[in-house]
């Protein structure tokens, strides 16, 4: 990314908060400080803060020790770096100047806003995801690539699941995590943001963590893992099973297989996520599982693992090219078994594209 | 830890509120929900939230999907699921009634609270810290037993480190930086939480990021690695030599150690955290680095690498028994080199304890 391109980003930011009113716009730690400029600030009690004024130059609120990471870029943006013995809070406070609306991003932590509140006591604040949201919802090309990139790794890890070179039997899901954590890694990812391995039972629990229980024969084994690659996500669920599954489990993941694929083929430019979350919903509930689908189908997912759009029911957004998003459907039976199968997808004016390929079938192993 | 156990801190932090006016703790991502219950929420736009009023009973808000992971503590909270079509924020405004003062969560998500403020409009808010912190800086005896186990299995790398178990010359720093992370987890760390190794002029950056710069001869290595065990965090820094350093860095060198000997004795029961703080600075200074040493001298550890006491300027907080941190002065040379020593210490009756005893010298390897 070049300067000329996080100025572009500024550009269309600064126009969303003229549209919308906002004065002040004050980014840390999470995915829009990067998005804008490359930077990342870290999850630290030392405050990192972009302050972007929607008509000044904006500024990066920097603690000293860490002002030698940032790339300069003083087009984009001007570097405060504070000593140790300042309070940073104070210097945002003053780069906010009569500021009386604010948006703050998501993910900076509240301890900052909540000392913010005493210097700006008249000011609103607003969620800098309305002004940032509209641009990162939508991947250019470069950013599919990389989408698309990130997924096909992810594919390799789950061939080697499909083909019996990741052992499951007689060992535990924690050993099996850390098995796909190395593959993930070694296919290409920078970083591994979960690995979930769920047998048998607790495959019901759809964010359960992989634990010290061993693997058996005959059971379910739920695998949903991804990472980071070149600053982009990857995300996949494949279930397999340990030997001949029952008739049970076999007759819920044809609904599921179907359920999913239908809701892939809905997300065309241009259909609500309420619409594709329902397409997988409907075909579940017309089995009879409606009661067991506990979660929304599926995620935006880019530099973040999730962020808009939400395939969820009550989003009436239309689906744009560029839009990229999981569609993971799943059916849980508590203290029985689960299943999901997970795919990203990446919404363009030639249909729905699949960015994971890997075998969709509940195979044995 | 017992559910009896959990409810001591409960009631301890109850009273703290009650002595400062706070109506209504508010806590979500971050250590102070384990602290207090075990559980840890997970960082996702899927809002957990433990709401205790002062004088009510305690009600963790999670989503369903995630229910099921709770270790029900009926004594110590009520489980309040949420669907994921319900807005978990107005369930945690209903659940804080009239509350005129409410005390959040440092790490809590902005977002949660831009998007509580309009529900609570004469409310003030408060750091949750004035209340749980006085609880949290004094460790109780299985609390410094779990950082003492967790700093000798970071003393046994570091002494990887230095008998040249660790290859570095001709590796990258992130190559070196793996090696590590393998090692750590091999002693016995659940989690890697950092890595630091820099090289040469890499190590006047101290928040350097391990890169693909390879390790030569002739050159400073600084390593600054930590993790989890059984909860609770390491944090360990070593320089290394690959040969003879030359005089300019073993003076300075010298000096480092003399400085940080000097705060790590100061550490004593009743002693200031600046004092400890001047005391490694005056000696740096005295040998004409003052400039050099940019940043506060430690930080306090526990469940999170970051916490209080701060062993900076300005602290005027005496220390107590119990109270853990690291002492961690540094001499940095801009765009030439840098040095930091580090151990983790903890107050007590019988003077300052070190937690880390690897060899404090600048090893050749």
């Amino acid at each position: 990314m070049s300067s000329a391109q996080y100025l572009d980003r500024l550009d269309r930011v600064r126009k969303g908060m003229a549209d919308q009113a906002i004065d002040v716009l004050l980014l840390s730690v999470g995915h829009d400080l990067p998005y804008l400029t490359g930077y990342y600030a870290m999850p630290l009690e030392r405050l990192t803060m972009l302050v972007v004024p929607r008509d000044g130059d904006a500024t990066l609120v920097v603690p000293e020790l860490e002002a030698r990471r940032v790339v300069e870029q003083p087009d984009v943006f001007t570097i405060e770096p504070w000593p140790e013995s300042a309070d940073p809070v104070e210097i945002v406070a003053r780069l906010c100047g009569e500021a009386s609306t604010l948006a703050v991003g998501d993910q900076m932590w509240a301890r900052f806003l909540v000392e913010l509140l005493p210097h700006l006591p008249a000011a609103s604040f607003r969620r800098a995801v309305d002004v940032i949201g509209p641009l990162r919802v939508v991947k250019d090309d470069a950013e599919v690539a990389a989408l698309r990139a990130a997924g096909a790794a992810a594919d390799r890890v789950a061939a080697q699941l499909h083909a019996g070179e990741i052992a499951l039997v007689g060992r535990t899901e924690a050993q099996v995590s850390a098995d796909i954590s190395a593959r993930l890694l070694a296919e290409g990812h920078d970083k591994v943001n979960f690995a979930i391995v769920a047998a048998g039972a607790n495959a019901a629990s759809p964010h359960h963590h992989a634990s010290g229980r061993v693997i058996e024969a005959g059971e379910i084994v739920l695998c949903d893992f991804g990472g980071t690659m070149d600053g982009y996500c990857s995300d996949i669920t494949r279930c397999v099973f340990t030997g001949d599954p029952p008739a049970e489990i076999a007759e819920a993941y044809a609904v599921l297989h179907a359920a999913q694929a239908a809701s892939v083929a809905a997300a065309t430019v241009g259909t609500s996520c309420e619409d594709v979350d329902r397409a997988a919903r409907q075909i579940i509930a017309d089995a009879g599982y409606g009661e067991y689908f506990i979660h929304r189908t599926g995620h935006g997912i880019g530099l973040e693992e999730h962020e808009d759009p939400y395939i969820i029911a009550g989003n009436t957004e239309p689906l744009a090219p560029g839009h990229a998003f999981s569609v993971e459907p799943g059916i849980y039976l508590g203290g029985r078994w689960g299943i999901r199968l997970e795919d990203i997808v990446v919404a363009s004016d030639a249909g729905p594209q699949r960015l994971n390929n890997a075998d969709h079938s509940l195979v044995t192993v």
